[in-house]
């Protein structure tokens, strides 16, 4: 977790803090159960909670050191905090705990984590749709070039590049929603998940009360394909920033020039050169995405543990689990200020799509020969032969325009005159069903 | 893609053949459609789907060479292909593919394949999921130890471990239906993915006969990110795959002895030992599990293409795709037929379970100390020391089982005697919830 | 495996024939060494050499399909081997293998493969180096533009830029070498790596035949940090790779067009635009590079094998010993051609270069003006000022170039006059040292 | 960075202070070098050492804070530095920095604590390698089965085992050396790493004082290759931490018990249970190489920036530069702490070994028989037959000891009497070579 790359809201959710206070609410709820199935004294339960209430309430960093020396002494995170909360709670805290074990407080309150984290990035992801959205429907229109291979393809609209995105994005959505629900499941199921000694109807109430849903067969900790499943999908949404990212650093390079990112007065751009304005943010977003790539293989081996759990997940999940919400939240939010602020240069757009001499209407010219008669691998190597020569000669004194060419080849030109030709390179082809396209992807949710 | 880890059914979707014939299919429907509209003549669509049919229904390895010499000299295996058909179809072949791109063709047809190859390990989890189920209710009260830390903890039974497992594949199928549904798109949108040349109805219309949706903006491919999601779910599988390979694997060490892989009359264990009877089938699948979980990297990293398109993306699915899919089917039947044939020993399970002087019931003597009143941190020393006494000196002449080191405690018998300790201890109480649990696991799917 | 990325050398040394070749190769060895020693009769190694050597040395299809139906039954691939191998050497075959494990015969030739498979893999990297730097001295003083974050920092030379790869791949080389080094060893040290009925000396005399040491100590199969650290090294070639294919993808881009990959006569770029000629080689190499490091991974996680040996890690060598070696022999030969054959058009990088007004030339300005006397921060406001001011009305009927902008700011010629700026600008001094940096880099060796 | 995974000496490298310490450093030397030289005033020189020096010697938090409050307003860091800098130094800051670029810095620091980072590593090795051959040497004769699948296969030593450990440490830390020679360079060579306006000298002189080499072409930031394969084998070490943490595990389970990591008094080993007593020292330690490894991938995604340079490796590194170190530094020392301190039982071992009634000599008398005459095929079924008949009736009333099989079969009585068949399976053999195989190992330092 690098500070720069945190907001507070995320952090907080993994804050010793926090934590202290769910593995509280768990025990508490778990005694109220108890309580009211007549397991333990429902007295007993009551005093819990208000003596715990009050000792967690304000849990300070005081409390959390002293719960880390009692943990250097037993070597057991979970023991720790039920000493320290026992020490506020009096004799009744043996009534705490009964008949579950540590993995039932870490694995719910792992998934509470979770679900609470997946919530801010469900927002966050919101927030990137409406600016991609927004950007997409200001643009529905402005022409530029369609690349392929990096290669100059056909003219598309701006509007309709960004609602691709707009659709990944919205997949994302759907995804993360799916992976929360994988994640929101509560388990108080005792040693081995057998039930022994504790009721499964406190599973039932705790669960309810936290809104999660009750494991339906816990091997004592709630197994790990959920989370691998949940750390998969963020790799998902990360690579589909890096793809945003990476449009964004293209559009701005020296020879493009068909957007920037927002320069701040005062921003300098490098300590060397002064004329420098760098995509930092879209490169720093695409190392971001990287990073979050990252963790999605040790969540993979966090699965196979052995027999009923073995701890070895917990080390990875100590760090998995706040870097990679945390720097995703960040990755975000961060995607989202750089899509809203976005500079776009339409006019530079017009003059690289028209940059070429023409030769980006050749689709229109091939199927114009071939419907005139032609074979397809004739009306190729025609096309190809004048827009090459086009291309060639690009910016040379003699180099004549992609249409100058088609109309100088006696081949073409027995098939189209100028007219017929003019018909068919027609620019007002390229755009028309780009309303129907953005319809159909806003209707759609992207799916 | 190795042969001894490839079953025929799952290799012949991603055979040439049957990527040409898919080839074709997209190039006639889209023919069909465009003949309906009239953009081409329906007769030449016509002549397109019979001369087509005629000419791909039983392409041969002579056709595959053909079409490859074709591509060494254009560089491009989509004009090579329609060359190739083209030489059957004659002059109408100059209306195949109009206002199409490659990309059309090659993204529609790898998402027929991946979503074939879908419906292949949905029915190979089927077989998984039944040989858990069986097993499972066949030792749903199966007594055996619940291991934590590779550490006896408390009674389970065999088949409530299964159930886990069976809970952990149902999810898994949940899941790849979801990405299945990912993948199955098709995109008939021409370059850059802008209709330019193409009606969006053709789309429609291939699409639905092919029993895929319409992607609902494509960037001349389609986006990436869908296949992502696909790789990392399969990853997923793998990892629930390895999770029960490792749980035979411990079952069937020499020192547990538990359960064993079915072990073939004439089968040699190890070249050198006549003795042994390996579990090479999970070790086997162990590995496997890692060939399938590496290749979501990969399928990450192929998320972030250029612009409207790169063509990086190509290689590494021509690699992943049949290797991914066709090592993961091999492994799941695999994994189904070593589940259903597994020889499992109750009498050793029990061995396995009272070995340890009955110390696995420590958690109901401690439950049943701070019932008596006293406090958890007095009950838990208590408890541990009898414990531990017990288990130092298993194996030795002067060894007392966990219930006599606990009567000869003071500490201990002032708060329960004799009778109290064997009514805390009943080990009738460990399996009353078996039962309850698989109707959960069952009723819900796992999820 | 995918045969349109093999070259057909590299696919040899993983056939099955290869393989049994080196097993009998192994054996024959052993036995001679077994011989020497009075282990078993020296007659029998004899035999077993000669009637071994006519056995194997045309070892055909049906031959493998022969001993594969052995190991079906004996579910044990080098007892099928050895079955098969016996039929042709009589009665003395009953002494080879003996004392050995399966493992040692294994092991072994895995990595007589290995070294093999490097030694093309460093020939390749010549063939890389090769083309590199006839590259980087053809165009020592080619001047282009330096770009960081997309944008025009300041001049170099297209000479330097490939003597940066170059240093790159010759730092692979020296990496390979030492990847190579940990793989080159030999075990024959039988179950357990005990050498209880196996001398180790019959180790050292195989290692020695076979150009391999023996392996200071094996628990019974060579440890698999050595091949990690192979695989780990395979992927760095590989990014290596990428990042050479991500440098020509970006000069060969429409806007750029500083080179481009050859295009050969009858080559077709694209099925619907005649126009296009794409970066495919480049773009392949790019997926290549996913494909190989993505191995990386599986070989990482085969090296936690339980105790003596689990079988876990030889599926996965089944798969990426071929498939990381096959392709990235093919994808760095790939990368030599590329190399080889690049069009360069320094026109257009002179073109390119100038395209800007001249803000590239901003730190030496900054550098005069602190030199002048003025403060870093205002020196740096200063030449900031006058670089987006240039920059902004690039194109446009009122821009000036920096040089004017300059000079019309009274700040700065306050400090500088036209000559002081002309001899700050002076862009001469962009290449003093490139004679020195690039005898620097190939004296170095990149290191 | 988790705390509780966390050592000092490790963090206190990647701390701001650190940062900002070199980072001076750096710009302190490279003045001191261009005052030599005369392109700066040598006063100049001195003055920024001097006032720099007293600027930095005790930089507080307080220091930092102003110093992320100017980047706050520069969005550049280096700048931000210098600013704060230069407020302490005065006019003759303007002399700082001359001729270079931030990537000069940055890249140069980065690698400063890389080199440290790798220095604490290899002591941490060095630890972990005295532990493992002390308690090599300690057991160089307990003998202990040798499992091969987790079967016994045959009796090896204890000390045997922890060799083949000692010699995977041993083989990482010369690769850790190695790993530490790829990042020990110095880059000071301005914009684009043309040293267009600084001489090559000063990176001379500044590599030189810092214990660096110079980059021999640097493309304005270091190339990254160099930390692949840093990070590449960081991920390779905690493989091997992997490895022997499994084997302590394997170990510790309660069906082996032949050894347990230390348990301290006072410990608890779970909230439910007090009988239990668990591997969690080498549970953690294999979460901790999952989160290792997993850096890899980002690291090998670093190495194709664009161009001269782009800056998305950045935040990766901010992450995987302290993480990866940090939890490889902690793990190490936890690795030889676990090793130093394992309780090991000889007695339980020899259990172990014998409990299989002697069939872990099965080889010896396979070879026994093939050298009285006997077919290698019939041997192995008359061994294995026996061994099988002794395997499955263990423990119950009618089970034979593997040497009363073997007597009782005619077929192999006929070849081996009882004297012969003692003479094969005596289980001295098993242990003749140990000494040399340690004596091998520590010699040649496991390569």
């Amino acid at each position: 977790m690098v500070p720069r790359y945190s907001r507070p809201e995320m952090t907080a959710i993994w804050s010793p803090e926090t934590r202290y206070k769910i593995w509280f609410e768990i025990e508490a709820l778990a005694a109220e159960a108890m309580g009211n199935l007549g397991t333990i004294p429902a007295d007993a339960a009551r005093t819990i909670r208000e003596k715990g209430d009050a000792r967690t309430a304000d849990i300070t960093a005081t409390d959390v050191d002293r719960i880390d020396e009692i943990e250097h002494e037993t070597r057991h995170d979970v023991i720790a905090f039920l000493t320290w909360l026992g020490e506020g709670i009096g004799p009744e805290a043996r009534f705490m705990h009964q008949g579950m074990t540590s993995s039932d407080v870490l694995d719910t309150c792992l998934n509470v984590q979770l679900t609470r984290a997946a919530d801010l990035l469900l927002r966050d992801l919101d927030a990137v749709l409406d600016a991609l959205r927004r950007r997409a429907e200001e643009h529905a229109l402005t022409p530029t070039i369609g690349r392929s291979h990096g290669i100059h393809a056909e003219p598309t609209t701006f509007g309709i590049k960004l609602a691709g995105h707009w659709a990944e994005f919205a997949r994302c959505r759907t995804r993360l929603q799916a992976a929360r629900a994988e994640v929101a499941t509560c388990a108080i199921s005792g040693p081995v998940g057998s039930f022994a000694s504790v009721d499964p109807r406190v599973e039932a109430f705790v669960a309810e009360r936290l809104g999660l849903r009750p494991e339906p067969v816990s091997t004592q900790v709630i197994p790990r394909d959920r989370h691998a499943a949940f750390f998969c999908t963020l790799a998902v949404v990360a690579s589909a920033i890096e793809r945003l990212a990476t449009e964004v650093r293209h559009l701005q390079r020296s020879e493009v020039r068909e957007a920037e990112e927002y320069f701040h007065p005062g921003q300098k751009g490098s300590s060397a050169m002064p004329h420098k304005r760098n995509p930092v943010l879209s490169e720093n977003l695409t190392g971001l995405a990287r990073i979050v790539r990252g963790y999605a293989t040790p969540a993979l081996e966090n699965v196979a543990l052995w027999h009923e759990r073995d701890i070895s997940h917990s080390s990875v999940e100590r760090v998995i689990g706040p870097d990679a919400t945390i720097t995703l939240d960040f990755a975000l939010m961060r995607t989202a200020g750089m899509m809203d602020k976005l500079t776009v240069y339409p006019e530079r757009m017009k003059a690289n799509l028209e940059s070429l001499g023409g030769v980006v209407h050749s689709q229109k010219v091939l199927l114009a020969l071939t419907q005139a008669g032609m074979s397809r691998e004739d009306s190729y190597r025609a096309v190809q032969r004048a827009a090459m020569a086009t291309w060639t000669a690009l910016g040379t004194p003699n180099g004549r325009t992609f249409r100058d060419e088609l109309l100088a080849d006696p081949e073409v030109s027995a098939k189209l005159d100028a007219a017929a030709l003019d018909t068919a390179m027609d620019p007002a082809k390229d755009f028309r069903h780009v309303g129907n396209t953005l319809a159909r992807v806003f209707a759609t949710g992207g799916l």
